[in-house]
């Protein structure tokens, strides 16, 4: 079977994170109003062979914690569905 | 009323995507099996203020296009929900 793992890795709210800052300068100084917060973060796809999707979902929590982020200065969002072959 | 943006950034399947490929290959050397494709793009969390979610949505759609992708290389889905003010 084929899986989607879907990780979405975000600095925590505590930790500058200066390509959103920049983004949100740029906003600013083009005359958007109302701007309050830009951040970025990574989304990363992994398309993934397991027997099930309990299985999926432990490999990608494990693939996620040996690559994929840094829990000291970051958290991770991890999503995963079935999908077709191609 | 507040809301917050989220576009999700990918470079198009044609286009190759090299941070993904390294860490693809880096599962491959730490003995994972089954990993078929690895791809990184960018998750953008905008926080802004509009009156309505169809000017939110309208806004954030404008922002996506001057600032935060290429629609050459990349394809971006954006998705708008109402939050609480902080």
């Amino acid at each position: 079977m084929h899986y989607l793992g879907t990780a979405t890795v975000k600095f925590k709210q505590s930790v500058l994170e200066p390509q959103g800052k920049a983004i949100q300068l740029s906003l600013h100084e083009n005359g958007y109003k109302g701007i309050e917060l830009v951040r970025v973060g990574k989304h990363i796809e992994v398309t993934l062979q397991a027997e099930s999707i309990e299985e999926a979902r432990s490999n990608m929590n494990q693939i996620a914690e040996e690559l994929l982020y840094n829990p000291v200065m970051e958290v991770c969002e991890i999503h995963v569905e079935e999908i077709q072959a191609k």
